[in-house]
Parts: structure tokens; C-alpha cells; sequence
């Protein structure tokens, strides 16, 4: 994968990773196997997003890796299934094999052909992203890769925004969040960044929450509506 | 439902209401009827769970009934059906009618019994807490009734905590919380408190989040384990 130079002083885009541009349902097989219905992915991801966000609350920092496994052990109890070794290992293993979803490479060249420079900002371990963007051939269209282990407070807290922003050079209110989640706009915005909102299959805005400065159902159109 | 009055020295146990003194099943049906399977009514408890923790991480209070209605809107709009306003007004009243788990009159009378004093914390509003309990006939058991609204800072957040303890005149160290999630166990610790995990259907710890001073399956026999 080709690299794109572009200026210092160009606008900066920062992408969440995990749903936003990789796809969680290649994990899908692994639940519908496990447990008695495919959803259960989601809702296992769900219960990891709940448990970051109470290290968060309680001042009680995990690393991702760990909350994980503790999410999907917490989920097979729920259900009332047995949890082999090998299962578990299989798709903890799989989260570090995610694909893109079809429009990222499209969407990525189209940002930095529009003059963008580009981020990737993720609240899984840096070493993960880092592996993720590499096997997903993404890694060339990125001139920074963060994670909130370098803060050690997960993404919708300020500080990795913060991070990313320092990282690149700017101020927060010169880079712009792109995620699937809408607490991650909600966080993104509270830091002073800008916000765009990418409406992967099922993801949704919170009515509550602050409304985001692009919206699009994917890259290319996002890459489109922010070219100024 | 006649009172025991109990020695302002007395030990103090504070209960979570939704979901651990009261049943949201109830609301099954509702869920059933609208969505295809009635684990929504779970999903959708998750969403809202998600999104009174990212108000906190973000400083954006928002009141516990307009978060259920957003969190019900994102659930239509996620599934791709419409939600009319009275089955939307339906949940959102049955979410003040809720029946308490079988356990729970036998079990409190016998915390009270047993010497304790006994209040209740919860991320509702504080007008439909009183409303929930006196339908429920529990208001007799009570000798406080807090709620998060009171200090804008959902639990696990520690405020709650805190106001629950300086109501009944006591350290956090000299209360303790029982409830059947998680996180209310890791934050009522983070705060001080005593723990207290009440195991109802579905309901699991986090391996990585702090052991409870006492577990059990349903509040009588808890009541015994506190017993001293």
C-alpha cells in the first residue's frame, strides 16, 4: 500500500478502529456456534464497552485484552454455557484478525487525496491496532496509530483525544473524530474535537447527544462531505 | 405494611431498586410484541446503562426518563421499526408499575429483624422510586429513599454512594450496598462502601472487578449471611 504525503498543516482526521473501519462480524460464527444465536457478538461487545466505561468511573484501569476475556466469560455465564479454552483463545485471537469493512481502502485514499492527514485512535492495545491495520493493508494511509494504553483511560474519556490531537500536532479542535459509536461522539465533542458520525449497519445516534459536524453511511461520502 | 423501627445505631443496608428489588420483566411483553424476540427489553436496559455512564465520563447530566426514552428511540431505529407513541408511553409507564421479585418483602423483613436499617438508591427519579415502592407495598421497609438526580451523578459514580450514606447519618465504610449489577458493586467499593451482590436470573460479576463482602441468590438468604 502506497503512502500519500501530505502538509503538516493539513487538516487532521482521526478514525476509530474496531467497528468503524474493522468489521467485529467475521466473529459472528464463533457466538452463532457457542451460543445459541449470532447476536450474542453484539451483545458481548456491549458488555465490554460497559465494563471500560466502569475502569473509567472507578478509577480502575484494565488493559483491553483482559476486559475482553472478562466480557466474554461474564457472557457464557450469563447464558449458562461452558466457555472451552480454545473457543475463548479463538476469539480473542480473531480480534486480531478483523477485516475492513468494503469502502475503507476506497474511503481512506479518498481523504488523502482531499489533502487529509490521517489518524487512527483505538481503545484496543497499540501492538493490536497496529497488527489490525497492517493485515487489513491499511497501514499506509495512516501517519499515526494511538491507543488509550498510552493513557491508560479508554475512549469516551478526554484524555485519548487529547493524546491523538498531541500526537498530531494539533489542537483538539483542529482534528476531527470519526466513529461508528455514539459514545464516541459524545466523548470526541466534550475533548473539543470536531465529530463525524459513520452509520455502520445497526449503529445509531444517541437524540440526546451532540450532533456531529458530518454524517455519512460510508467513507467514500464521508471523505466527499468533508472536502471543503 | 406495617414499620420496625430500628436503633439510629443500627447497620444500614441500601438496595438497588430496578432490577434487584424489582422485576423489569414485566416488561417482556411489550418487547415481545414490538420486536421480534422479548431479550430486546435487555438490550435495550444495556443501552441505557451505557448511556447514563457516558453522561458521567462526559459531564452532561441528562434525567433518568428522557435517557430511557432515547435509549428506546436508538433500540427502534437499530432494529428498523417504528415506535409509536403509545407503545413507547406503555414501557416508559410500566417502567413505574414494576412487581418486586418474589424474595423481596420476606427478605427485607427479615434484614429488618435482623437489627439493620434499611434504604434504597436508585439511577431512577426520585418521585418514581416512591411511586415504584409503594406500589410494590416496600415503602414500610425504608428508612430512606435517595436518588441520583438529587446529585446529578448517576451511580457507579461515588456522589450517589455518598448521598445515600449522609442520609442515613453514616461513613460509606458503615454501608452497605447490595444490587444485582456489576457495576454498582465495583462503584459503591470505589466509594467506600460494603458490597453486596444479589445473583438474580442473568446476573454475573466481573472476574476482574472487586469480590462483594456477601453474595447470594435472593434476599432472605442473604439477610442470613449479614446476620451477625
Amino acid at each position: 500500500m502506497a503512502t500519500f504525503p501530505n502538509s503538516p498543516a493539513a487538516p487532521v482526521v482521526v478514525f476509530d478502529v474496531n467497528g468503524t473501519l474493522l468489521d467485529l462480524s467475521v466473529l459472528d460464527p464463533h457466538f452463532a456456534r457457542l451460543f445459541s444465536h449470532p447476536s450474542v457478538r453484539e451483545e458481548w461487545f456491549h458488555l465490554l464497552e460497559r465494563l471500560w466505561m466502569v475502569t473509567l468511573i472507578t478509577d480502575a484501569y484494565e488493559p483491553f485484552a483482559e476486559l475482553a476475556e472478562a466480557a466474554l466469560r461474564m457472557t457464557a455465564q450469563k447464558w449458562g454455557i461452558a466457555l472451552p479454552d480454545e473457543e475463548k483463545a479463538a476469539i480473542l485471537q480473531g480480534m486480531k484478525a478483523l477485516p475492513p469493512f468494503p469502502d475503507v481502502a476506497e474511503g481512506l485514499a479518498a481523504f488523502r487525496e482531499a489533502g487529509f492527514r490521517l489518524a487512527a485512535l483505538t481503545n484496543g492495545s497499540l501492538a493490536t491496532a497496529k497488527t489490525l491495520l497492517e493485515r487489513a493493508e491499511l497501514t499506509g494511509f495512516f501517519d499515526g496509530v494511538f491507543s488509550v494504553e498510552q493513557v491508560k483511560r479508554y475512549k469516551p474519556a478526554r484524555e485519548p483525544y487529547q493524546l491523538a490531537a498531541r500526537g498530531m500536532g494539533v489542537a483538539t479542535a483542529e482534528m476531527t473524530m470519526t466513529a461508528a459509536h455514539a459514545w464516541d461522539i459524545a466523548g470526541a465533542r466534550a475533548a473539543g474535537c470536531k465529530t463525524a458520525f459513520l452509520a455502520r449497519p445497526g449503529k445509531v445516534l444517541n437524540p440526546l447527544g451532540p450532533v456531529p459536524d458530518w454524517q455519512a453511511p460510508n467513507l467514500p461520502e464521508l471523505a466527499r462531505k468533508m472536502r471543503r
